[in-house]
């Protein structure tokens, strides 16, 4: 069996994935000491095209470890690539080609359930050709819809900037003496885990949103208006959290409500449509923020538990990998919320890719207009702890792998 | 002479008002032992309403000093009131029945250019009535527009969530293997320094923002699309930093380009202006970020220099008074950039009431589509060292004044 390790990254970013390769790095010197670790550049995109990198040492020291899990968005860079069904398409042969040429033995995969796809079929093949290279994946998203783990990595740093930044933008909001409402709107088309977070600060007795709503339960425009004026009856400033996939009852998109300027319908603008609703339906002052890029970006306001489980299942594969496994992915299964206790484990990848976890019943509130306790419960360990930055002219200090030091 | 004294906060909020606030309340006991410290809610227009709440008995710790200089927004409340020009107008009449009610002999005012004015009025009035009532300011404005000061108080906190965010969103913009514009809008109507903060990461060789256009210098959307064009050429990702303010070559705000779905010319939106024009002339991936609210609300990521000084500022101004001084503001002039050395001094509130301050020339490229040099050694001190913020259940610990205990 050939002996070396390759890793990528694909989908999209967040503050964690980096934490996972680091935790890949610092796993393969300790369960393959004499294995060569190279990084594939945009993903398996990158195997393709021969980009490739050498990651011994482009990452040779702690202290470049410890900044790369400290870096936002992707050092290896990432790729949206659907592999072909067809076992026979050349593309199969192509990456076969350059595995053998490096000699790799363990394929590592950083992604959520679309690039688990790619674990999953990448796995088959081998098995199928009988060549002996273990592919493995590491999850992220900072969705938090990847089944078969308690929670995603990238989720508890998201959650993290969410609820800071909903504090204080309810800070923000209670200034003036008059009725103003002000439409947050938050990540999360299909699933609202995000949007969820940004109810953390309502269960601190912190300024906070009165009115949460998730992609899971669709609302009539009507209730969105009524359950307005009623907040409004008890509270000058009233903050509306909404996901940006937040349906009407018709299960169509609420952003799909409005064309922009141009006729066109477009698929993002949840809170601008609501804003444009309460300034008809209610008149008073109103205003959207839509939160944007940062809530996987904001690596300055990271979980240091997000950080730390991130790096351990980067770790966690590699040792899998060692002891002979493919075809699976490194999960975090909850033993209990207080104290909080985790265990690592392994998946087998089937169960993970192509597949959408939704926010539990529980979590939400009979009304569907804000989460229950028990969300605040299973968020709340997730979000605990700061990295201790390192600041570097005033910024915090990032790491840069070279992405043109090709081998 | 009466001995107690006021203090009221107006304007838009930042992350450092606060921090003069906590300021003007230790300065009071140490330059004024024996005086009572009042606050008014919601500005001037608390004074009138007869919002008064005691800060002595509610910031009656170290701690929650500690705690207030940390909390962003503004504890007191804030209004938008301009004083009426004629000093028999009985609006003064009666702000000066309530400053005898509750005897007192100072009024510090934290705000900016317009809230200055209220300072400018009240100065007159007492004068002219022969009353003893010291009237003093305190600046403050995220927009850094003030004039007499080397910078205002929230500028630097500003900055630095603006130059970190920016370094974060920038390194989110290159994981993809594909030609892609990234356009950033950020605050400041008429004054640019907001957007300059935004060049910082180019300074420190970080993923940057290659174009950075400010209202300072018109720009012609052709000029637009072919600086666009050119980074292209260079870069796979381009990151335009862009002020709301900017403005095309007849003087007109680029925003002002697009009506929304509903035929309203809007007054924000460059952004997604100049996203419209990329989509069109160039055809690439575009994609538009608003940093909005957070940009003066983000406490977590505060500059220490900042708030120091917002601190420092607050008890300047109350010295000031015991010194018998009116009608001037706290103010803070630079000695040097390297070693930073600033002296805080006052000045006459003539100077700063509504007037505005503009980006200076030698900050700005010849070609009106970056930031110099002597920009960045300008910021770089103001976005100096991190808070020490204490978390409470994970998000950053706020102090709040009880609004609703009135004396």
């Amino acid at each position: 069996m050939a002996l070396n390790i390759m890793v990528a990254q694909s989908g999209g970013p967040t503050v964690a994935i980096n934490a996972s390769l680091a935790g890949v790095i610092s796993g393969a010197k300790k369960y393959f000491p004499s294995a060569k670790v190279f990084g594939s550049i945009n993903g398996i995109e990158g195997v393709l095209k021969g980009k490739i990198v050498s990651l011994d040492s482009q990452v040779d020291s702690d202290e470049k470890i410890m900044l790369l899990k400290h870096t936002p968005a992707m050092a290896l860079g990432s790729c949206r690539y659907k592999m072909p069904t067809d076992e026979n398409d050349p593309v199969y042969e192509k990456i076969d080609e350059i595995f053998c040429r490096y000699e790799i033995g363990v394929f590592i995969y950083i992604g959520g359930n679309d690039s688990m796809d790619t674990v999953l079929s990448l796995k088959k093949y081998f098995k199928n050709k009988n060549r002996e290279v273990l592919v493995l994946g590491v999850p992220k998203t900072i969705d938090n819809d990847l089944l078969c783990t308690d929670h995603t990595p990238g989720f508890g740093s998201a959650a993290k900037y969410i609820a800071t930044t909903m504090s204080e933008i309810a800070s923000d909001c209670y200034i003036y003496d008059l009725d103003a409402v002000t439409i947050v709107e938050i990540m999360g088309r299909n699933a609202g885990f995000l949007t969820m977070a940004a109810a953390i600060p309502t269960f601190l007795g912190e300024y906070a949103p009165q009115l949460v709503y998730l992609p899971e339960r669709p609302v009539k425009t009507e209730k969105l208006v009524s359950d307005i004026k009623n907040a409004l009856k008890k509270d000058r400033a009233v903050i509306v959290a909404v996901s940006e996939g937040v349906k009407t009852e018709d299960g169509e998109y609420l952003s799909a409500a409005m064309p922009d300027a141009f006729g066109h319908r477009q698929l993002s603008g949840a809170a601008k449509v609501l804003e444009k609703i309460v300034k008809t339906e209610i008149g008073c002052k109103v205003r959207s923020i839509e939160l944007n890029t940062p809530q996987r970006a904001a690596a300055h306001i990271a979980s240091e538990t997000d950080i730390e489980e991130s790096f351990a299942l980067g770790e966690r594969a590699v040792l899998a990998a060692s002891e002979g496994e493919t075809g699976v992915v490194s999960v975090i299964k909850r033993i209990s919320d207080e104290p909080y206790e985790i265990t690592i484990e392994t998946e087998a990848v089937e169960g993970i890719a192509n597949l959408e976890k939704k926010v539990p019943d529980e979590f939400i509130n009979e009304e569907g207009n804000h989460v229950t306790e028990a969300a605040y419960r299973y968020m709340a360990p997730l979000i605990e702890g700061e990295r201790k930055i390192v600041y570097k002219n005033s910024l915090p200090a990032k790491f840069k792998i070279d992405n043109t030091k090709l081998i």
